[in-house]
């Protein structure tokens, strides 16, 4: 079974990280998650960074992982950021299959998703 | 029946601007979903403002106006400048109800949705 990498932009205001790795809880905690790990990793401005989260997977002897890009918009970050500090780690571990999905805000179920919010 | 609003932080990026947009359309085009107007407005660097997308709710009729925060972290922006732009549209029009629910990524329905994504 793959694990699941949560990665976000990371902020200095360290509860803005705090709610990122609450929400990795979330996502692990939900009943029909399949995934072995589920962890929140950080562009910048927190720990673990993109390449350190994908590594301690791998020391857990995942070889599977699939990267989510947690941000809403398709800018930089997601097209060359991410992808980058992926492209790192997969260097440096060949037999680690990375496997990044759309990023949050291009998620075909993000619109019932706000409608659920805002009921 | 209200309409909602969504508000992004807004971007120099035009194309993540329009994402956002069309978000508003693909939450407008759910069939279950019953606002009478859904849309989009940006805290800064695009257009309309909050206030701006609001008075122009108002403008056709609306009286009841759901504001949803398209933001992930409960940063100042969440907890205090979209707050205080309501609060001056508010001021300027008291016939109409405005109701800010919780932001995106203080969502329950967030963990499921990000397993959606992973899949």
């Amino acid at each position: 079974m793959p694990s699941l990498l949560i990665i976000a932009h990371g902020s200095r205001r360290a509860a803005s990280n705090d709610e990122v790795r609450r929400l990795a809880e979330q996502v692990r905690a939900q009943p029909e998650q399949a995934y072995t790990h589920v962890e929140a990793a950080f562009l910048e401005l927190a720990e673990p960074g993109i390449g350190d989260g994908l590594a301690a997977l791998a020391a857990k002897g995942e070889t599977e992982i699939v990267a989510f890009p947690y941000f809403l918009a398709a800018g930089t970050h997601v097209a060359q950021d991410i992808p980058k500090a992926i492209a790192g780690f997969s260097a440096a571990y060949p037999a680690v299959e990375v496997r990044v999905t759309p990023h949050l805000g291009a998620s075909a179920s993000l619109p019932a998703t706000i409608l659920n919010v805002a009921a």
